[in-house]
């Protein structure tokens, strides 16, 4: 048996195992030393292989496909630096907890270290950013080799997927001749225990009964109380955390990421704009918590931030079902490992019932007079960014996604859309909050999930404009709503914005691009808005329209600030007024 | 004192000191926590500051100065994945031995680990890929720790020129407030030692009298040496080593990247159409040598890698200046660590002079001969990427710089770009070999040196278009020849390419882009070229413009492999005839 046999038969058991394993998505880019892999996979009928040249784009177009399938999704490359291309969507990944399960092609052991071409060190590439790490063994076809690659394989995707799920990096060192034998009808046909080699089976992370039982006592133990949820996404969860925060009386604040903004779930104890009326003082002093639950990733709203930092002294009950620190202000009382549905489905088995109370009513009243505050919004005439996001809920046709870009889409977004039932889903790179990447990490989400929308500003979308080729290379369907304002607009809103000198330098930085142009390179359509009615009809008439649309709305950076702070002086001085009036 | 105070005060300290040592580029990205260091630097009125929205472009833009300055180039973004995106660059930096400075703005410790947003762990980011790593103290502003601050930058810039040079990362954990106290007239006074805080005296890698003394007898023993030069990128050396060459009658076998193909050295000893010769037998046969003097990193040419191969037994010395092990093939007899230059600078006064040989006008007259067959590339009618390169030697004006994209380009280069006296300096990423970068680092470069051409392949091109951005932002001037044959050129000459199964789909990957519309986005010309009047034409008048210039050149990958194959089959045959005739 020849190297090229034994090269064959390892690769396949090890992409044979994959799909027992439950893998579909494969995103591969083009390069010599990766070829038996690729050519392998390419074999199999129930992989489907996604081809992309950039490999930057390309790591984070699988990471959309993990964040919309709840599954992991395989990356392959070349060696080099395409390997290093991974690592921004990579460190995402692993913050964000999201499976990814990352196959580089290597030299072999005797072309490292010794100016090879394409050859760079590739053993931990990734650090402490990846879950796991293996150096696989050169192929071999021994009976005990071919068990060694189901095993490892089986191992890296179990590992992908367990709390906290999370990226792993299997580096395989590969010999000339690099093509597989591919004439072969039993290539994925498997002498040994053909349905899979080992099943994984992972823990349930969760409590004794008994500790359900002191924390069931503990949440009794006060009236007022809320919850905080940050970003989850867990289709049980919304329906478990709503359950029990009627049970409890205890309000939710809602984070966009949350999914409890829009869904089939009950609205009643959803407080959505935590964000603008916890900017009052008098607010606040009214609303201090006496027991603090928090769910999830830390919340955006910096308000909401500062808000839990005011009540240090308040008992808070951090859950994390991923064994982690969430807690950047070092506010929990209590970090409670669990997985985060099943605490909630035992606590509301648990918990005595609240009667409807004075402290939690005091948030629904002011969390719906902020509302009706905010429609002031509406009344907008220049074409604003807050009202883009007031009026998504109205627009989006139900069972949308939206995906959001960082910095200021993602904080208007938490600021103006509020609880609905059109369950629309709200995703986000919101584990290092980059600006890199967003596109392709849209568009993999899109290729599963429609209607797809995504928003995000100028600087966010050129960051990754390579990623638009997804779109035209696999015909997906994307709606893109381009705030453009010509630089980094969130840079207003920071201290450095009344240091005129070297501003726009630093980091206004306009770069005055046109992207109908580059729209156009890529297949779709691009249309600038320029009034509310355009607006309207355009994001409603679009439904109607496939491919990649992108809708440009043209901002001013200065304006934004100057609209935010008006807005929010008003409400304040709204709320004011209704807390005056009221007590 | 407050904190804000401290925090000037120490950044302050370093930019000074990063200006002692020389440092003038700064490549800046947009970031929060980066802020103090951005709005130091952009006060110090000797740092030339380059702002770059993508990380990774900025990276390799950074790494292209530093390519064709010679000098460390600083790099400086804030936390999170925006660091991550400097990791392609960082790597092809160490392998190529490029120097670097990069600075990274980080959370602080007590915001680390713990879900605090934009934060990845950033200890050891780009694990042995850079050659020093230190976490800097927090900013505080004793004496000891001013000392502190200055002594770290002129170790990172002194240990990022060091033999062999490469990337340094320190990374700057930063506290709100991040705004620094600019009113300070004195910002750049520093209480001590105002000149600069420590000369690093870098050592000289050489050898001792008698050890040069065996060198010289050792080359001495056989009148059948030839020379190997690949990348090397020193105006010294060529002098140098073309002095050696004459004086043993070593012909030096000059791959495009050691700056021997075209200068003011004499050309006599200079082979470069070995990547053609060598491919037929019987001249290999003629030409087996007794020594191989090898300088500089592995030849891109695979022909004479083979060659250098198939002399398994020949003794071969390989003189590396930056202690490396430039040697994948396990050919090396002795492994030389000393300064290249130094190394045929001391060898020229040691060795006896060699008497015009056979053997050496062997090399001499097959070279010649095959130059003359080699015309018949000119006689192609259609657009060819071969006749390109033949071409450039006369299209292209004295002192020009040309930066070649990997896979086909330097390729094609190697074969096809013959010695000259019009002191072309050619430039490529060949630490490891990447598509990516490409055209942010020859911007780079092109920012100090005129007139600039890049030559590259649409994948390569597309990989980074974003870097097209700096043109325009930088008012670069660049004339980028593209030459277009919708996908991945090298892979047709691979084995891959007799499996048409998927081969489009994994390895052709066509992209189907007209690039004229990215182009036209950023601000730069474009012209599409049919025939080659045109050609001849459009590149002699384009030495009158400025700006960034985009001549496009459409080919065809199959019928470039057959016209490769044509000609290499024709060549072969000429030179047997030529073989048979003489002897």
């Amino acid at each position: 048996m020849n190297d090229q046999q034994a090269l064959t038969l390892y690769i396949a058991a090890f992409v044979s195992e994959l799909v027992q394993t439950g893998i579909r998505d494969v995103v591969v880019s083009p390069g010599s030393r990766s070829t038996p892999i690729a050519m392998v996979m390419a074999e199999h009928p129930d992989l489907r292989l996604h081809i992309h040249v950039d490999e930057r784009s390309a790591a984070f177009f699988a990471l959309g496909i993990s964040k919309a399938s709840k599954k992991p999704t395989v990356l392959l490359c070349t060696s080099g630096t395409a390997a290093a291309n991974y690592f921004p969507a990579i460190t995402e990944a692993k913050i964000s907890r999201v499976p990814l399960v990352v196959l580089t092609a290597d030299r072999p052991h005797e072309l490292r270290d010794v100016g090879a071409p394409q050859t760079i060190d590739q053993i931990h590439l990734y650090g402490n950013h990846v879950k796991w790490f293996v150096e696989m063994a050169p192929p071999a076809n021994s009976d005990e080799m071919i068990r060694y690659a189901r095993t490892v394989c089986a191992r890296a995707v179990a590992t992908s997927k367990q709390a906290p799920a999370g990226p792993v990096h299997l580096n395989f060192p590969l010999r000339e001749p690099l093509i597989p034998l591919l004439d072969n009808e039993q290539l994925f046909q498997l002498k040994e225990r053909n349905e899979g080699y080992v099943k994984i089976q992972q823990p349930t992370i969760s409590l004794k009964n008994d500790e359900f039982e002191l924390y069931a006592e503990l949440l009794n133990s006060t009236s007022k109380g809320i919850i905080v949820c940050g970003q989850i996404d867990d289709q049980k969860f919304s329906n478990h955390v709503v359950a029990l925060a009627e049970k409890l009386q205890f309000p939710i604040l809602a984070d966009p990421l949350s999914q409890l903004r829009s869904g089939d779930h009950r609205g009643d104890m959803i407080i959505d704009t935590y964000g603008t009326f916890l900017r009052n003082d008098e607010a606040k002093k009214k609303l201090q918590p006496e027991m603090i639950i928090r769910f999830g990733a830390m919340p955006i709203s910096k308000v909401v931030n500062l808000f839990l930092k005011e009540n240090l002294t308040t008992r808070q009950v951090v859950v994390d079902g991923g064994v982690g620190w969430r807690d950047p202000a070092m506010l929990s009382t209590e970090m409670v490992y669990c997985d985060e549905s099943i605490f909630c489905e035992e606590l509301v088995k648990r918990v005595a019932p609240a009667v409807d109370s004075h402290y939690s009513n005091q948030w629904k009243k002011l969390n719906k007079a902020t509302k009706e505050i905010l429609t002031v919004v509406n009344e907008t005439e220049d074409l604003s960014e807050g009202k883009l996001f007031y009026q998504l809920e109205e627009l989006l046709p139900e069972d949308a996604t939206v995906f959001v870009g960082n910095s200021m889409p993602i904080r208007d977004l938490d600021s103006f859309f509020h609880f609905n039932q059109k369950r629309i889903h709200v995703m986000a790179n919101r584990g290092a909050n980059g600006i890199d990447g967003t596109i392709s990490t849209a568009l993999g989400a899109a290729s599963l999930k429609q209607p797809f929308y995504l928003i995000l500003g100028d600087l966010t979308f050129f960051h990754d404009m390579n990623g638009l080729v997804a779109a035209k290379l696999e015909q997906l369907n994307i709606t893109i709503l381009l705030i453009n304002n010509n630089g980094g607009g969130i840079f207003s809103f920071l201290p450095q914005a009344s240091h005129p000198n070297h501003f726009e330098q630093l980091f206004g930085t306009p770069l005055g691009l046109d992207y109908s142009k580059a729209v156009d390179m890529y297949g779709g359509s691009f249309i600038s808005i320029t009034n509310w009615e355009d607006f309207s009809s355009t994001i409603l008439q679009d439904r109607q329209n496939v491919g990649l649309r992108v809708i440009e709305i043209v901002t001013n950076r200065e304006k934004n600030v100057k609209e935010h702070h008006n807005l929010w002086n008003f409400v304040s001085q709204e709320i004011n007024a209704l807390l005056e009036g009221e007590y």
